[in-house]
């Protein structure tokens, strides 16, 4: 990290964390490249957050970890450079076991000039196992106290997938996903993360015994962003699922091309090339291309 | 490069330069990332060509030659790695001056996992400037001797800036590419690659000039694919206006999010987690997951 861009970091961390203290709720729409970071900026979102799921599959690996530690930080190195509002980068279970490990992360997380992170304690969907409640707290105050110690007061965001993977009634997997909450709360994350939530009732329920600000995943079913707000969601992120969107629609394009479809009409919605290629000209060029 | 892939490399690169054999136009949408490139290979297209103004910006550069080579070349291997049908990749002016810096970038094409080039003789968009002729064509020659020496015989498509960027009449600039493709050609490469030709009349004329396989840019005013083929072009490529589409969708896709559109129609079109993660899982995986 360069020491120039620290006081930046610095600035950048306390800015996304105030965006979580409402009354307004915060819409991430998250990217996995610097193409689709710089759209979502240019639209004039706040702030960028990462799809790990997303980041993945483009590098060509399949979500859940598969993704070497330092291809995604690479990724997310490159989402920040690409882009000056703050960057939050969603880093799985972390990629290692321990408090050592989670604080080599957060050291590695700020290099790549991010400022937040998602950690994640759901350890294999297919059997529904969950890091120890332990151990995520360690890792997770680990992760605080470089953030606090480095003067990058690191934004946490605290995901359990005990709620929507957990076996058991609903009230057993909402009595063990709020008990998780409330220990990362204390161990130092900034947000908490469920997956999984859609009822209205259920979300706020758990805004009243979290006490902190609570992350809902968009989706089906989800309460519109207005009633959202009013139940006290102070986060609102999109998951990989406007990422499978956009690609979705690529696969369609692909369709109309084996379909012989005129040129015309199947690229009628591209960004015209100097337009997209203006959004990573240094900036001093884009002000000179925009004069002429 | 793994000795274990040598033939297999081998035998793509023979069947890459077989699909320029005709009768059937071949037919390249660009891609940029793993995504895109295994979405190209499950939609039945029988090659990958990079789109080099795409990959750049999805790692956050602007088109011309911006993005550092070996972070073009890591982009490569990651589409290469994702897929199975051979991988064509366009590498711009090649990175470096003379024949030494070619025959250096073929080792790292191959090493990538790669078995066909782009490489073109344009400078300088603004100033419509070019490589010596005698430039490009010892690079050319270079990257041939390379695929020749190392039996993976490098497809190499040769890309001539000097029609649609060049200055004077439509007459001169004709020649001017003729004469280029001719020497192209001469030097070693497989395919000749005239960006702006888009009137029946002058494709067919390049087709009776060069006596080669003829690469045509697709866009407005080209024809279509059964009049391309009439006419005796032998490849269709896509350049960057397929990502440039997709990334206009998604561009689609903030607005209507930032306008509070309901999430169940923004993404509409998204391609479902499971069936997009199953792209990547291994092969083995993937059939086990096909039986469940």
């Amino acid at each position: 990290m360069l020491n120039s861009s620290f006081s930046d970091l610095a600035a950048k961390a306390d800015r996304f964390r105030a965006l979580h203290a409402g009354p307004q709720l915060l819409v991430l729409t998250n990217v996995w490249d610097a193409i689709s970071a710089r759209l979502v900026e240019e639209a004039g979102f706040p702030a960028i957050a990462t799809s790990s799921a997303s980041v993945a599959q483009a590098l060509g690996y399949a979500d859940g970890q598969f993704v070497p530690r330092q291809e995604m930080l690479a990724a997310v190195a490159r989402v920040a450079r690409a882009v000056r509002i703050p960057v939050s980068a969603d880093l799985e279970g972390g990629y290692g076991v321990g408090p050592e490990n989670a604080a080599r992360l957060a050291g590695e997380l700020i290099s790549a000039g991010a400022i937040g992170l998602n950690l994640e304690d759901g350890l294999d969907e297919a059997s529904a196992k969950f890091k120890d409640l332990s151990q995520q707290v360690e890792e997770i105050h680990a992760i605080h106290e470089v953030g606090a110690g480095s003067g990058i007061p690191i934004v946490i965001n605290a995901r359990t997938d005990t709620f929507w993977q957990g076996k058991g009634e609903s009230g057993e997997r909402f009595a063990e996903a709020v008990r998780r909450c409330q220990a990362y709360r204390h161990a130092g994350a900034d947000c908490l993360f469920v997956p999984g939530l859609t009822d209205a009732e259920t979300i706020s329920a758990f805004v009243r015994e979290i006490g902190a600000p609570l992350n809902v995943l968009a989706g089906a079913g989800v309460p519109n962003r207005g009633e959202l707000t009013r139940l006290g969601v102070r986060r609102l992120s999109f998951g990989s699922s406007l990422g499978r969107a956009t690609y979705g629609h690529f696969r369609g394009l692909l369709r109309r091309v084996a379909s012989d479809e005129p040129t015309e009409t199947i690229l009628a919605g591209a960004i015209p090339y100097a337009e997209l290629n203006a959004l990573f000209l240094p900036r001093s060029a884009q002000k000179a291309q925009r004069k002429s």
